[in-house]
């Protein structure tokens, strides 16, 4: 493989470890656990697993010489800056405890645990990814482990190849199924530990003992570069309006995280926009407001940051959705079988409740007909085909004709789009990223010398110098509560989603109305390595305002 | 304004001025010159200043004192990376001749000279927009200065302000008129210098004497980070193909330096798209053909990067879209008189030649319709409006669905489509280009101190460290030769395409199909400025390919 210049510089970065990690530890116990909600529930379901204590690493003064240990590791879904420093930092971990350690990793994400799919880490190969990006090491995938089968399947070629450990390195889902799987190879004494690593570029993973998940400062560090870019265009060029659409599909913090690094004019926070009960055609008057205000002081220019899933959080288009698949579903040969789209479209109309053909009529007609057309194999919407911000700029703009008329607005709007996600789910980690994801990595091996079984590795202070950085491990079980999914209710990891009481979206409500209407763009730049410690070991802001006290 | 960390620690950074204009010089004069081409024409458009000698700038042992000088300064065109750094070099250039000179920006672009709308540039406002990208210090636009009418009303404003030497900095199309200005102004004795700077991030302004335009090396450093981390995301997922179109309506520099950046499977060269006469179809099979072989490894996945201006370069497309465009506007009424689509589309049929029916009918139908919908102001079909991204990846689709049917292709086509071009005009300037505009700044101050006009600033030998860079002058008439544009022959600096005998393609004709079976991607990663110097001060592999016994 031939690399680029910042590639072979960048493979030289040493991580800067927990004071703590870097000699022998041992695992004080904090007080037992409970899970989050739902405690009876959770508890049935988890009886090997539920209650344990919170762990804290100390120095060890008297350690004992470790046993080799065979560890096997998976990346599971979604890419995330720094999945290869939680890779090489476990390997340093492991052979820390004893050089004859040996980490096998299984391909293409769980799926290659259960169909045996797998290769030897060795340093070598674990030297080629150091600080690097993506997950190409060995891949990842997006099977879901769930099923006794797949459980029995795998334990197979773990004992094949005597790994006592099993690290699984994902999101929330990934981190809930590695409890079950934790608890299930406890409970047929299997002889298997399995720890999870938070891992998601959402920023939807965190919690009172979690800080954040690794891959959502890189990530966006990433857009706020381009974003801030574009901003400085858009500031020289004073013509076009430019909606920028951020990747992910639930939670708004990359969006918000974005705006607090650039201070855009406008930025849509799903969950506000939920908790409001808008309608589409309210969050489109309220950019249309804007564009008209700035307009007015003869800016017809502007950035807006739009989250991927705003459509599914708006409640009223969640009820459309609703009842299209439904409607479809129910009487796909008869939809099949009208000759014309505006056939189609009449359609439709006459089936929905008001409510919702209202919602529907509000639509652009392709969008509209976007909806009924392109359909998942469960027969369901594919909301995540609808490019948002095109839907935003066109409605905008037949609202500012509106207003036109109304003599409100007298300027020009002309839109640019964006899209970025793919851009920033595999850049190099930044230093931040680097150092949690290696000592994320490494505190695993620790836990899995503890003999535990069912926790998330946990690194806290993380506001602080990664060199004060707390480190221990918390029971999956505690981040649990009881949900319905596909039907049925499921213990499931509780997802994050913005707090609209939460020091990040305050800081950003302060703001925004200055923002909007005056031009304050940021421009964070693209991510630092080798400067000044205010450039480029700088935590997320969402990080610095979640965490105060502990201010860098 | 509220600046973020890198903008701070990068404000500190001191461009490296080639060693020969840290102190006092004087300009030696070569030879006459000639234009490159239509000599006797040019010579004739421009008595004054046709066959000036080209100019080097050397050190001058007995400086005389120099007297204050007010100068203009106009950012013309698109944005590129660095614009104010040229601004800075200019303000710091013509301080150092005599701290009383005064620098006035006309804002907005060449409109604002014509319309008298100004600011005097101060050391605070210089300071405050040192190593930063975007054209906001001032503005751009895109207003062309061609008439005597905007020549003597732009006049006005710089006798009232006493300025004796305009730099107009900006692409081949604004340092032909910048020529044109000063033969004006020389003719009628106005007193005014004028002096070009070479900018675009399309590098297509370079020749025998300039050796790159400024902005190219940032913007295409950053489309190369962008690609290279969809890149490694395309290489961890393993399942789609990434279509990425890169800005870029003429020349395919910007993509062929990508593709030497980060190694694709796939990068399309309009130049030799046409130099092939390939139709449409014919780059669509290639493509698919590089899918199916891939696929035939096993590999479902892969990168193509399009250059923006690919469709104006097929000689088939280009024969549509001349007749489409005298047709539909010699018949308007006519067509708008049809009733459906389908009408539209038969009746265009029928009127075309059978070679432009039979391209018509192998675009996809929404292309097909849009290029018949959507035409500009003067009637002229809007080629920009194509998302050619989209429709690459939908014809390669298909021919994919029939090689499956004869048995030459078993695999998985899904792609994801991205479009980069505000990105990277106003990044922050790479160290390169930061140092080269200070540097081109600097030495048209020099310029305007030697007393010349119709000049463009120029320094060479720009791969050695920038300390040894040779400083000059280039008559602007010697890069001109004459060209039909909208009808009349016109005196034009010739625009440089992508070389198929040039050193950089020929490097990527030689490795391409390698890159194409085999995934070689390399990960440029983002631009640094603290780092190591093969890291940071890098120019562009196409310069480096380009003047190779100056290698860095």
């Amino acid at each position: 493989m031939k690399k680029s210049a910042l590639q072979t510089a960048r493979a030289a970065y040493r991580p800067k470890l927990p004071v703590v990690l870097t000699g022998a530890v041992k695992a004080v116990e904090g007080e037992p656990t409970q899970s989050v909600a739902d405690q009876e529930a959770i508890r049935q379901l988890f009886p090997n697993t539920y209650g344990l204590p919170e762990l804290r690493f100390e120095k060890n003064p008297s350690p004992t010489p470790g046993k080799p240990i065979n560890v096997g590791v998976i990346l599971s879904g979604g890419q995330a800056p720094g999945g290869h420093n939680v890779i090489s930092g476990l390997f340093d971990g492991i052979k820390k405890i004893n050089k004859n350690s040996r980490l096998y990793g299984f391909l293409m994400g769980p799926g290659g645990l259960v169909d045996h799919n797998y290769m030897e880490l060795t340093p070598e190969i674990i030297d080629e990814y150091r600080n690097t990006g993506g997950f190409d090491i060995i891949g990842s995938g997006r099977t879901k482990l769930e099923t006794k089968e797949q459980f029995d399947k795998g334990l197979e070629i773990l004992k094949e190849l005597d790994i006592k450990a099993l690290v699984i390195i994902g999101g929330d889902d990934s981190n809930t199924n590695a409890a079950v799987l934790a608890e299930y190879y406890k409970n047929i004494g299997a002889g298997v530990q399995v720890i999870g690593c938070p891992k998601t570029i959402d920023g939807d993973l965190k919690n009172e003992v979690i800080e954040t998940s690794f891959g959502f400062d890189t990530a966006t560090k990433v857009y706020s570069e381009v974003i801030g870019n574009i901003q400085r265009d858009c500031n020289s060029a004073k013509k076009y309006w430019h909606f920028i659409k951020l990747m992910g599909r639930s939670a708004s913090h990359i969006a918000l995280e974005c705006a607090l690094q650039t201070q855009p004019n406008i930025c849509i926070i799903s969950e506000e926009v939920e908790a409001k009960n808008m309608t589409l055609q309210e969050v489109v008057n309220d950019i249309a407001d804007v564009v008209a205000a700035r307009a007015a002081r003869g800016d017809n220019y502007g950035v807006v940051l739009v989250p991927e899933g705003l459509i599914e959080f708006i409640p009223a288009v969640k009820s459309l959705i609703a009842q299209l698949n439904d409607l479809l579903a129910a009487n796909a040969d008869e939809f099949a079988a009208l000759a014309t789209p505006a056939e189609q479209r009449a359609w439709v109309i006459a089936k929905l409740t008001p409510e919702n053909a209202a919602t529907y009529e509000s639509l652009p007609e392709g969008v509209a007909r976007q909806l009924t057309l392109d359909r998942d194999p469960h027969g369901n919407v594919q909301v995540s085909l609808i490019e948002t911000e095109k839907l935003l700029s066109e409605m905008v703009g037949k609202r500012l004709a509106e207003l036109r008329k109304e003599g409100k607005y007298n300027g020009k709007f002309s839109a640019q789009h964006h899209f970025f996600g793919y851009e920033g789910r595999c850049a190099d980690p930044s230093n931040f990223d680097a150092d949690y994801c290696y000592a994320l990595g490494y505190n695993a091996a620790c836990l899995i010398e503890a003999g535990v079984t069912g926790y998330m590795s946990s690194l806290r202070n993380l506001t602080k110098p990664s060199v004060q950085w707390v480190a221990g491990g918390i029971p999956v079980t505690m981040m649990m509560n009881m949900e319905r999914r596909h039907g049925e209710m499921k213990p499931v990891i509780q997802k994050a989603l913005v707090k609209l009481d939460g020091a990040p979206f305050l800081k950003f409500a302060s703001k925004r109305d200055k923002w909007a209407l005056e031009t304050c763009y940021t421009y964070p730049g693209p991510i630092q390595y080798f400067g000044p410690a205010e450039v480029c070991d700088q935590p997320s802001k969402t990080l610095m305002y979640e965490h105060p006290e502990k201010k860098f």
